[in-house]
């Protein structure tokens, strides 16, 4: 391996490749530190050319390649072996904007650019990248794209598969595929940038991606809103999407004990409205005018009356500035540090079809609760999207790693209730290592079997991302 | 090839093979005529099954099939060679709606129903399938998925590609893959669906889809606007997007020529603005009240008051009633009707970046003039995805099939434009078999590689819908 080090440090410049441990280290473990490896080397090339020279490179020698953007992963989606044998190669230093239309509304970005960051590129060009979830700080680009990054918006964007029109991807054997169209309208054959988008990195590493855009935000309207169960929760969804679907940009979910858990852990958090066993957090925007300002605000505001009068409402808070906007958006974004400080928790990032809610939400939570008693069944997320994050905190005062060791029958409770209602195992964050497992009873025999025809027919030798989405024994084969 | 239908009749039954000429002359050419040619039999399935059963029969036998929704392909996309060796999989008896979801907005349908019924059946339940094209009386759900319709709301709504939760896809052996999933986010694997969708039956015989669906339209606000130039056409674009992007659910064009073809040769029709060089037909929608009703309209007449002060517009009408909205859109959906019945005409299915669409107008004019002098040139089209139908009819009086003759100089020339400014030969209508020639000099290499390696991966013996997409030379390595 010395000689393709060697060949990489020509490629590439001696400073892009990292074989020292302490430099590696923060390459090698995920986000959640659920996996760590020990990588040949992390490389860190500078543009596209030099990610095709290095991947030819390492084609050529047979190692693995482990693409890696902003390490955000919440399933191991991006960490080498711990045989020292695999090449984690890093998007983190292709960052430039290389492009943003106006009048298209399109921007061409480089893999290694933060999701925040792109979105404030957007927001100096007067326009909105309509993607936002909670680790945009780190995630980027490159991969956002190739897990199909869900979030707070896609109820009214689509994920991230819905804003490309064209990608630039390196291929497993160093080919670079050129496809960065600007076209909304482009029937020319297969649609390709929807094979690599979510495939994890194992069929292609996306090096720059053309993203749609949408007319910048001027003014929103913000609610916070106590509700009495999850069928209300559907009937007010249907209520705010029949008066104005365009101007509805989040429909969150956070469940009474999960707000709790906020109030209780972070400081300087308050609930807005009267206490409740179900929230909603609604955000409504507009691109127009002072006057259009207005106009939602009203709009809003008659629903949410229209609403509390037929009873789907207990409470509700219109945020009448931006400190109680943000105020409110604190509570739904500090769920996940509030578990973490609340001691021990399981995550569940499932879906469902909307109408299936309310059954999900109260089996899964009676399954729980029969395995361990006490147990904090804390779910919130996308209601809007029918992706909840069914997540489970340890009883109060009870023994982390005790409920940790319970960890596997309760998922297999949730997923259970889940599988009954046609949902997912994986609505958002992807396979990764960690749900490899689920693969073959979840989406075995001939979907699975579709899959591994793909990726045999675009990377043979299987070096790209090995030991993710496919479970052992099959890629194996 | 006796006992091969032998065995469909066998496994469909004798009235699902139809072998009579008589019988199976209406499948036998694309709608436009460009080809014909002569099936072994037509074949009918009732359900998946006997789809299923058909293509192992066909697979083993090593008959060729060509899946066959609607017909209405512009490119000649589900054609059967000349030989007699071939099987039309008619698709047009699979025609139950599934499943109707009010809750989740999503509708189950087979891939036999037209459009224009699935149309009905959502809008029977309160609900918007919100894709619409100028064939969907005939077009099929199969076929419109299978090319990835567009259409006028594509601007709002996306795609077809974009509609599409779920699939139910007979794959090239006969083997099933039941993707029919209902969820709005679920990351588990790659999008097989995205595969299918597009692929123009090469892959695959969708014989099922899960839709999404949109809240019913309770209210529109239309309006046909004169302006002077393409560039005003952009900004108005623009302003109505800042506005309310949500509720503009169409922004389609005409040109001042194609006007004129309409109302010379389509009875009944009468221009509501004074003349222009471009016309713009926008329609506006909402979901709401009555009181979302009003200020729907409100805020069209509003943009519009605003667009006409900045000189954007030269005109504008507003339809007062349901009679106008129709007469409005009559004149935009009469375009190929009025073209055809003006002598003959070239079509040109092309796409660019929006910034481009006033260069386009100005080269694509100029080298069609310079080609044919009083040509006359009748662009329109779906100008908010940058889609247009550079149409080129003959010059007043002349021969037809002179002009004819001239067909591919001035296809060529409209080309050169097109790929110039980075845009797509076949923006929505698909390649078909009329543009596989087209592929090599503009999907080839590494692109074109891609989808043959995925084509060998999913139709190891080519045996789904030969000869499209795909140019002759590289069907036959």
């Amino acid at each position: 391996m010395t000689s393709l080090l060697d060949d990489l440090r020509v490629a590439l410049g001696d400073s892009a490749v990292l074989t020292d441990p302490g430099e590696t280290a923060g390459y090698s473990s995920d986000w959640r530190r659920l996996y760590s490896g020990r990588p040949l080397a992390v490389i860190r090339p500078r543009d596209t050319a030099g990610v095709a020279a290095a991947v030819k490179l390492c084609a050529e020698a047979g190692v693995s390649i482990i693409p890696q953007g902003g390490n955000t992963s919440m399933v191991g989606g991006a960490v080498p072996s711990d045989d020292g044998s695999e090449i984690v190669l890093s998007l983190e230093r292709m960052r430039a904007l290389r492009e943003i239309d106006t009048v298209d509304l399109t921007m061409t970005v480089e893999a290694g650019v933060t999701l925040a960051a792109a979105q404030a590129m957007a927001v100096e060009a007067g326009m909105l990248l309509p993607l936002s979830i909670s680790s945009e700080g780190s995630a980027q680009i490159g991969g956002v794209l190739a897990t199909n990054a869900g979030g707070n918006n896609t109820l009214r964007f689509g994920n991230a598969r819905d804003l490309v029109l064209g990608l630039e991807v390196v291929l497993a054997d160093g080919q670079i595929w050129q496809g960065l169209r600007h076209l909304h309208k482009d029937n020319t054959g297969y649609a390709l940038r929807q094979i690599f988008v979510g495939s994890e990195g194992t069929l292609g590493i996306i090096t720059a991606a053309v993203l749609r855009l949408q007319p910048g935000v001027t003014a929103r309207a913000t609610a916070f809103c106590a509700l009495p169960s999850v069928e209300q929760a559907l009937a007010l969804l249907a209520r705010l999407r029949a008066r104005d679907a365009g101007a509805l940009h989040a429909f969150e979910y956070m469940s009474g004990g999960s707000v709790d858990l906020v109030l209780a852990e972070i400081e300087g958090t308050a609930c807005p409205v009267d206490p409740a066993p179900h929230f909603i957090l609604v955000d409504c925007a507009t691109s127009g005018p002072q006057a259009a300002a207005a106009s939602l605000a009203d709009m809003l505001e008659g629903v949410l009356g229209e609403a509390l009068e037929a009873g789907e409402l207990t409470d509700a808070a219109l945020a009448q500035n931006d400190a109680q906007r943000l105020a409110f958006w604190k509570i739904r974004e500090e769920h996940a540090e509030a578990q973490k400080r609340a001691g021990a928790s399981i995550k569940n990032d499932i879906s469902v079809p909307l109408a299936a809610l309310p059954d999900l939400m109260q089996a899964a939570t009676a399954a729980c609760q029969a395995l361990v008693p006490g147990i904090r069944i804390a779910p919130f997320g996308h209601l809007g999207d029918g992706n909840i994050h069914f997540n489970l905190v340890q009883p109060e005062g009870a023994d982390g790693a005790g409920f940790l060791a319970q960890s596997d029958a309760l998922m297999d409770a949730v997923a259970d209730v889940v599988q009954r209602l046609s949902g997912s195992f994986s609505a958002e964050h992807g396979v990764g290592r960690l749900k490899t497992g689920m693969m073959k009873s979840w989406r075995g025999g001939v979907e699975l079997g579709l899959m591994q025809r793909i990726k045999a027919a675009l990377d043979p030798a299987s070096l790209l991302n090995p030991r993710v989405i496919f479970p052992a024994e099959q890629a194996e084969d």
